[in-house]
């Protein structure tokens, strides 16, 4: 398999040394930074995940601070979600959409204070977005990337290691709040949320020197733990049903194909607020649905997705991500699926790298939170 | 070295099979695209450029398309460089700059037609600056990703091949020119550009079928001439003082930073205007320069960049990229000098991993086209 060639185009995290001490195999690209892909084996790594807890470097959820008068304004005109009812120490997981409906990020919106937001963002420039908006419409606001690398603390032990390191009973911190903590003096945003179904938090650590000592200390405080050093697992994701931007979600895209109409609440005005409307009408073309694939272990859906045919030979979407999945002993996915065939129960056909597959539609997720 | 995890997120291109069959070692991620970044060996692939001729996948150059009764005044608005008096079928290297005067991207924007043009990107999501200005200030254009993905024809043989496959002969064509060529009844965009200093083309190739077609036609007809598969290649594009967006220049940096004044010449109104005047008349601080770092030879600079110091010990600056040159038998280099030192013949000091060096300043570049 090729190399990552390496220059600081992709930049390295404050934790980067420490993710190659602990043996990173592999790597992604994330918001023109390192994101580790896997430690010792993706199915390793992936029961590790659920057994005990893991430490992720995911720097490369970058922060776009927006801060200023029109703050508020410019949020809601940014997300098809209702957030003018948003109080601080909330988290708000927001698609991020153009005039035609499709999908440019989904990031979570923190609110530190009243007119001060984080958007802890996916794959693509939100910032030249947001400020590309802000210029354009003179608003007045301040737009730019902090020096926040966010660590996540993931698995079933997760609560157990943010209570010793920040002295703090992390059950009263209820899922997608967030609060304040304490280490070595300095004032952290700690939040019950991650990219995975097995529970944790999300720490958005100040770079430069403190980075490397407070992963230190949550590693020590965990190592009875069996913590160890991991990133989000693609098994653990498709089994949990959770979309990736760029994968399974990309500007061709609406956020209700996506299944995010549960998340297009706002009274407006936003971006993309006709053509949503629109589409609510005429209802979705296809939507993303879980499905499982049959036959032996496929290695995991790459660059390509996989075509769906229905079973009279006619294409009916495509699978975006799929792996084999140790517990539930099936090949896992997700993928773009037709209207005329997107009820659960429906059975595809799918042209994968090892030949013509069964798959089968999903009311669901294989797994929940 | 940790390999690359394949995803959709990170895009295939049309040519990554024909890339991969040719035994690519090592990507880069460009614009959300693999971008391959070793063949042989960088030494190999270096000599070879040289002294022959290479085909390129550069389809992570994406094409941003503005056209519609604003694009002229869009395109002005979004560069320093003055855009009023270009023709149809010329290309113009356009540094893009934010309010502060920090770099955005370096595209090569390329006029098609009135009110049409493609900007040729460097690695950031232009495509979303773009639509936000556009959006925000409500000019009437349409912006978007066409599906073009370019080759390049690079070394000096390039002529001779491109004068066998479309039967033109490319003397004639200028450099920074484009002409339209025709290739199994499909009119393609040939501009005489490229990320090197050895000469040769840039051909905007449509994707689909079309896009393997060409390539091994042009392998083909180049198959006497000892054509390979290549890439833009470190040690020959630091010798001649290429700058790549992102390793070499960031937001941090400033168009008159980074040497770019003399594409800095226009009337306005852009955006970064007050800024670079600012700039222009309390002169810059810094400056990019190439530089010769002594001693033995040292493995390419990485995410890093290597800190420069004074005889006396004070910062310098830093070395952003940097590789080990067989012609010029010193290690090329290329980096952002503070004022005080960056007088041509200067003698700094460089943290290398390699431990302390001395680091040269130099008039320019050491490879001129």
């Amino acid at each position: 398999m090729p190399e990552l060639a390496r220059s600081r185009r992709l930049r390295a995290t404050p934790f980067t040394d420490l993710v190659e001490a602990e043996g990173v195999k592999a790597y992604s690209v994330y918001n023109h930074m390192l994101l580790p892909a896997v430690f010792r084996s993706l199915e390793e790594d992936y029961h590790h995940l659920k057994r005990a807890v893991q430490l992720w470097d995911v720097s490369c959820e970058r922060q776009v601070e927006i801060c200023g008068p029109d703050a508020a304004e410019l949020i809601q005109w940014l997300t098809p979600r209702e957030t003018s009812r948003m109080k601080v120490g909330r988290c708000l997981y927001a698609p991020m959409i153009d005039q035609t409906g499709g999908m440019l990020n989904d990031p979570v919106i923190l609110k530190l204070q009243e007119g001060r937001y984080w958007l802890s963002i996916a794959d693509s420039d939100v910032l030249l977005w947001v400020r590309g908006l802000a210029l354009g419409k003179g608003l007045d606001v301040d737009v730019w990337e902090p020096d926040i690398s966010p660590l996540a603390i993931q698995g079933p032990l997760a609560d157990e290691v943010v209570a010793r390191v920040f002295g703090v009973d992390p059950t009263d911190l209820r899922f997608f709040r967030f609060q304040m903590v304490e280490y070595a003096k300095r004032s952290l945003v700690l939040a019950r949320s991650g990219y995975s179904r097995q529970g944790g938090f999300e720490l958005y650590c100040p770079g430069g020197a403190f980075a490397p000592m407070i992963w230190q200390a949550i590693m020590e405080a965990g190592r009875d733990l069996d913590i160890r050093a991991g990133c989000p697992n693609a098994i653990e994701r498709i089994e949990g049903g959770l979309l990736s931007y760029g994968n399974d979600m990309t500007r061709e895209d609406t956020p209700l194909e996506c299944g995010l109409g549960a998340y297009c609440d706002a009274a407006g005005p936003y971006i993309g607020q006709a053509a949503l409307a629109r589409e609510r009408q005429e209802g979705s073309k296809r939507g993303i649905r879980s499905l499982a694939i049959s036959g032996a272990p496929l290695a995991p859906c790459g660059e390509r997705p996989w075509t769906l045919f229905t079973k009279q030979g006619c294409e009916a979407g495509h699978i975006t991500s799929a792996a084999f999945s140790p517990d539930f002993g099936v090949n896992v996915a997700l993928g773009m699926v037709a209207r005329e065939c997107w009820e659960a129960g429906t059975m595809l056909e799918v042209r994968t790298p090892a030949g013509i597959r069964d798959a089968a539609v999903r009311e669901g997720p294989f797994l929940s939170s």
